[in-house]
């Protein structure tokens, strides 16, 4: 890792998602559906995230799916719906992008991207969104190294763009008793290492609805910058990742949980 | 995972080493070298843990080590140093075991077993531990599945020894940055299914001296029942595992951490 | 993998990269270096290429590398030196296409499109190279399942082109002995589960030059349609790769145990 | 693995199990049930494999399995059979062993041991079975590096058995479509570095019945020293790792492969 600036000695980055800090002691707590489907979702789903102090909405407009039958997402409309239900709650979002081509289009609306882990190595769309100088959170590959993790965020560094966020999801394990293994090992080293801000997808991370919320508090005692998670008011229903999607109920706990131990660990939030 | 007695819908196990209760509610502070060397070491060792609220001591006297050429272990004399140590300063104390011939031996010495890693399918051995009814701490294997670790367990408890403490070590992956990858997943997954207690090796699960306090705390807030970690006070001498090996001070600085989050989560300790 | 159309029970596809037919018991020969590094170097390399039965010549433009700051290929100026090479000596060629925005160029100067593992995933880029109808060779993904590397295919299927010739190059593991371990497996299994041709990169799949030639032979008993493998004339100077490149007598040395295997096992060729 | 006897630059080994040579150009052809059933089911097993050129037969007595209620095997009964029908035959046997306890009791039936991947890193019966200086079969554990490997068979060594067969029997990977990977990286740094034979086990190491006579060719072509296959005349009604075991026909069609294979290569058969 020699040679990055990506671990170079310095303060802690805050990045800046509209009015929302993240790192050097602010707490990001980011919720939103696994893929925006209508703004009645959205909006149902807006209605009781506020309840809790999440101050980032996530949504896929572009959903980079295993199979081409699957839901691909809502496009520019979902964009859309993002756009107007952020502005109506003031709470900034963020959404995937997964190809270059859908850079100029995401900027127009986004308060920040989100790269996905399959898009982890794909090094034109890093540096483009480097270019745009805009929020970047970058999600780890499924199977990538830390080093491998650091070296793709330095391409979104190296263009001039300090705004990364790097999200720790889970890698791929021999277990199939899990979808991936939330690594906090990584966190802790990447806290250690680096000057960015690191947070935790424990959705993906565990790929299980029932242990979201004991991986999300577990993230934060080792020191995670925030949490994103999944919620949908009916998992069983929503047309992607509704297993690991909380509901309404298990959101709120997981919040009540997320507060009191921000309060313990002394987070600004 | 169906018709195994470890998931059976029961009230939580207190599984008791001596005085010590680990298991609903009750938190397992365990620490101790990889391998007994003298009982001048042991002795430092124990001088500081006991400042802390240890109630467990590990040490090892048969090694399982990579090579035949590396330190393995000075066999009965160490766990005569770990008996007199324990006796003198009243903390009970664990051992591991490698084979079943050995088992008459660590019976009469120790308090409790210790199963490592590289015996979790050493299914005789598991069988002959389980016919003592002495305490068993069982680890993970460094690739078993959940499924196969509960298998492993039951083993033991099909002999009829409930006394079994489950273990999460870490597991292997793909990233040379780590030793282990220390799988909370698992935690928190052993803790809803089983009704026996489940503890967490942060020392084996990072494989790195920087990373093992964040670990520590973060197995706890996941659910753990407590931890196990290894100290020694010259790291850098060590006859194994020095590169995970806590020295004093970071070990009292864990036991610090330790100590408020249980007291923060509401752990008897 | 139910309903995917790549697993029809079907004649087995012939794929045609120009002149090269792949498929079907005609075996794909393809050789060149990780990257184009100038005229002199790649018509070196073509010069000893040819007198073996070489049918396509690789050799990347566009590279996609894990540091922003190691050397990223020549870009349109490499395209241009395959092509000349590729048309004086007669041997159609593939490059490596990283992102959408360049696959108007790479379609005008390449016979055929490869996309490399790390972009497996990136659906917007298969979708566009599949409405090309152009050949791609399709390299598995890191850490893709065998499932997953067939979904990606049904991408560039569902879009119409069916010239995709599937290529196992080694997947991650805990061992750091290899870059990669080379899946057979998979090549048995798709060979049987799919009308595709399926061919092996023995040069990612070791990333060691001295096992090269011995899992080249071994993919071809398991019943690989090709191999594809990297070469340059001096590999300790090479850009990228060299310590998996094959020199010109190490090349040959293959070649020549290809030749005698594809008699023996009745390849066309 | 700097220091190991293991790979001191030696002429190749040839283990002798009884009668039968292994490495050096002699090659084994191994096979036989998982497990030991009945006197008629070996029987007729023999019956068929004796059509072909197998040279050593296997068969477990002393089952190591992931459940304790799974059938353990029938122990010295199992042993006998082997033993009896080994001898009417004229055909050698190797047979699994579990535990130091076990080691006189096997030693007197069997012509040589078999450690299997579950016990790689069980340092004390491998230093029991060095001691006998009878033949080892040494299965590569689950997730063994090559590095651990060759020091478990260092272990045997290291105590004047110098009779070791490396076995390569799969790997643990992340994809659910094979219980393990195949590992022909391995083998051809294992005959690079080391002195001993290195056979590989195709039944294991695909866990498909359907893939296993490819990559038992393909283990041929990259150099293995032989092959150990499992074979059932009712895999369907097996006691165990039904799967993977081929039937009557299937292992013809096999043996046929296999003696194909060993002309065209110049093994000694």
């Amino acid at each position: 890792m020699e040679g990055l600036k990506v671990i170079e000695k310095r303060d802690k980055k805050i990045v800046e998602i509209a009015d929302t800090k993240v790192g050097g002691g602010n707490f990001l707590f980011c919720a939103g559906p696994c893929a925006v489907e209508s703004k009645e979702i959205m909006e149902e789903i807006v209605s009781y995230v506020k309840i809790s102090k999440v101050n980032l909405l996530r949504g896929g407009a572009f959903k980079p799916r295993t199979s081409p039958y699957s839901f691909q997402g809502l496009g520019e409309e979902g964009l859309k719906i993002l756009k107007e239900t952020s502005r109506k709650h003031n709470i900034p979002f963020i959404t995937e992008i997964t190809d270059t081509k859908y850079v100029e289009l995401v900027f127009k609306y986004a308060d920040g991207f989100q790269i996905g882990s399959r898009n982890m190595s794909s090094f034109e769309l890093l540096k483009e969104v480097g270019k745009t100088g805009k929020p970047v959170l970058l999600k780890r590959g499924m199977s990538a190294t830390v080093e491998e993790f650091l070296n793709a965020a330095e391409y979104i560094l190296s263009e001039g763009n300090e705004n990364i966020i790097l999200c720790e999801r889970g890698i791929r394990s021999f277990d199939p008793a899990f979808r991936n293994i939330l690594d906090l090992n990584a966190v802790a080293f990447l806290k250690k290492k680096t000057f960015l801000p690191v947070v935790v997808d424990p959705s993906h991370g565990t790929g299980r609805r029932d242990l979201v919320e004991k991986l999300a508090v577990a993230a934060m005692a080792v020191g995670a910058d925030g949490i994103i998670v999944e919620t949908h008011p009916y998992p069983e229903k929503a047309l992607s990742d509704g297993f690991q999607s909380l509901d309404r109920d298990e959101f709120l706990s997981l919040a009540k949980s997320v507060e009191k131990f921000a309060l313990f660990l002394g987070y600004e939030f």
